[in-house]
């Protein structure tokens, strides 16, 4: 082939290649992941990354327009990358009626946005986004559902202990649609703008919301009993987490407000909630929380990391039952959530949860001679199968090498067998980490490393 | 949200939804090629599913430049979709100097083509890629290596077995390279286009290829002397499999032609093989086969299913020096596989080795009604803190509709809890295939479903 090495190796700005190193703690995460997805009774789910733009854009264009990528096919521009997959699923609804209801998916692909890229807030062009939806059913109990999903992969992620602990906030857009009309304004025609001002509380605090809300040209009055929702804001908000509090919390809103049955229905998610076992201290009831699409209609909820404020959500989702029928002449209750893979990964690393790793390699057998090559390949094929991940150094070079090659990629122990041990039958076995070498026979070797190995990555 | 049911719902030809009943064998397929990865040491790498434009085409563009999309970004074509994995990796190289040499990496990521889909041929314009490559090594240990990883995989995913047994065939361009010198004609000029007129053997046989062959206006001379790549070619190569008849074979032809060097290779290639632990029976010295395209320069493999011609070959690969080291000054060896997914699964499908479902859950817990819920709840989790794929129904029916949904998605079991059985801490299991039913305390049913599922699953 023509050498092109005048062209400079490198990708476009916003996205990554993930090396070993990055894609093998990725690919655990992914894994954990799907284990909670089926545990659930959720299924996979698959899409084209590219759609016909109409699809993606709808009728007239539409915000979206601004995030897609075309591509020039034959001089046209009808197809696109998708930027989510939540229009997909719209689509994927619509085409196939043999789908089960309620539609239980997962679905993990990359999607791709053409807006500015921000490396360091995390926003790329190109990213893997994790969703699962259930589809074709009302009521708290799939809201829930969600919800216990969300704790389920946290906390197998590792989240649920000491410092890390996560939290899920969670809240009803028609409980904030009550607060706002108590407030003395329209839901309808203020709901939007106005979650969208709670939504800054993330970033800008009790007082950025209230110059949101004043920006909005809203009367005093008015704002003051909006901002009621932070009224007795805990510093630690696990103080106020659980059912016991969520409901009481309710209560006291709704003495004051007139509307029974929002309060019913977050009743009814607070207690299938626990009902579905997730730990008290794991979630709580959030009034303020109001996250800024405008396409939720229920329960709303994310899940954070109180001890580490500054990485956002790992985790978000909620009710939005006006979408996934888009396709459709009649509306389709959905709920869901999105898992924050690079969120996650690097809450992980900040926090020291992730084993470094450039290989997954359990044991490299040593490379001696032509010999003794027999047995080596021998050791590797026993070595694999009994299930360790083994590799043979390729090449014959000398024995230093190989065991730099062995400490760069992390490879716990090295076997050698010299001429030596290949006529009495042995092998001889090096631990990395501690340069303790033990000679033994080799099956022996095989059992062995398999019990070692197994209390060591425990 | 607006309605856009004017849209069709669609997707755009050559592309593919994957449905659940489709994409849990997938996903399970995956699974198993990734394990086996892992095994011999191989690392997952993962790069953008667009590329500059350069980087995919070289200098001044190439064959790849009709197999692009390109991507129309504020009005300029500067970026592409992958059309492989290859290149890729090859700008990879030489981006990351940190990488270990040898480089073991997996890489499984759709690619697109925009040429024409033939459906029925299985060629659409995105598939998901395989592959596994060892960049930074010469010599016939890594070959067999990669001919070892895929025994292994074909094996794992029950291609071991009787009528469906794989069979791996091995050839090396450097041997056919000493045949076309050998039948009078210089190797440099001709090995490419004899190569693709072998190649045609697969679909039109002896005589296609001698057609072919003749079309290059070779003389009869030359031709027949080519043609001996075909001799004695048994009606089952399995007859001819193994190390002991690869070597006979390669004696045979050593005593007439004239590139012991090349023989020496093969002889070591076969002795890896042998020595990797690839049964004697899965793999075969094919002189013949050439594989199309033109970059390999060693060792080449690919398996099939002897039984079922008609699917092509499962796996397909060789060394390719030339390639890797494009995007720099030095050449780097390399060799690999590519694992052929939709072949794979249309092999399995057809053999009836694919188990059906349209989900992974196993037991579906009735919804009774208020009264029992909270039972229900508990039930769920228990079930799902034991590791099995647990759902409820997460709406109130009639039991009638619950059990239609359980035996529309293939659930085997479904666990009701009504009134009775929730005040004496029963639930009763009802087995969906031959609808037994048995009432249980709720801890034996935990301990007797894991048991009698993971029977039923084995």
């Amino acid at each position: 082939m023509d050498k092109i090495d005048k062209i400079k190796p490198r990708i476009f700005k916003g996205t990554r290649d993930f090396l070993p190193r990055m894609m093998i703690p990725r690919e655990d995460i992914i894994d954990t992941i799907r284990r909670s997805f089926s545990r659930y009774g959720f299924s996979p789910l698959s899409t084209p990354a590219f759609e016909f733009i109409e699809i993606l854009t709808g009728k007239s264009g539409s915000e979206a327009d601004k995030l897609i990528y075309p591509l020039s096919y034959r001089g046209g521009k009808t197809l696109a990358l998708h930027y989510d997959l939540t229009v997909p699923l719209a689509r994927v609804m619509a085409q196939y009626a043999e789908l089960p209801r309620p539609f239980k998916r997962y679905q993990i692909q990359p999607v791709w946005r053409a807006d500015r890229p921000q490396i360091r807030q995390g926003r790329f062009r190109e990213f893997v986004q994790c969703d699962a939806d259930i589809v074709g059913v009302g009521g708290a109990l799939a809201d829930a559902e969600i919800i216990a999903l969300t704790a389920d992969i946290l906390g197998r992620l590792g989240f649920g202990i000491s410092e890390q602990k996560y939290l899920i906030l969670v809240n009803d857009r028609r409980f904030l649609a009550g607060v706002v009309a108590w407030a003395g304004i329209y839901p309808g025609q203020w709901l939007a703008p106005v979650c969208r001002a709670l939504d800054k509380y993330d970033r800008a605090g009790i007082e950025g919301v209230r110059e949101e809300l004043t920006a909005l040209k809203l009367e005093v009055k008015i704002i003051d009993r909006l901002m009621r929702v932070f009224e007795d804001v805990p510093a630690d908000l696990r103080a106020r987490s659980g059912q016991a509090k969520a409901k009481e919390l309710l209560d006291n809103w709704a003495d004051q407000l007139d509307f029974d049955e929002e309060a019913l229905e977050l009743n009814g998610l607070f207690d299938a909630i626990a009902g579905f076992g997730v730990p008290d201290d794991t979630w709580v009831f959030t009034p303020w929380l109001s996250r800024g699409l405008d396409y939720y209609t229920g329960p709303i909820f994310e899940s954070v990391l109180p001890a580490e404020p500054h990485i956002g959500s790992l985790t978000g989702g909620g009710r939005y039952d006006g979408l996934i029928g888009r396709f459709g002449k009649q509306d389709i209750p959905a709920t869901g959530t999105t898992i924050g893979i690079d969120r996650i990964f690097t809450a992980m690393e900040q926090l020291g949860m992730l084993r470094k790793a450039s290989c997954r390699t359990q044991v490299l057998v040593a490379n001696f001679g032509d010999e003794t090559l027999r047995f080596e390949l021998n050791m590797v094929a026993e070595f694999r199968n009994a299930g360790l991940a083994t590799e043979i150094y390729l090449e014959r070079v000398k024995l230093a090498k190989q065991f730099k090659y062995a400490d760069k990629l992390g490879i716990p122990v090295v076997a050698v067998i010299g001429p030596e041990e290949a006529s009495r039958g042995l092998v001889k076995l090096k631990w990395m980490d501690t340069g303790v070498e033990e000679i033994v026979s080799r099956t022996r070797a095989v059992y062995g490393l398999k019990e070692k190995l197994a209390i060591r990555d425990a």
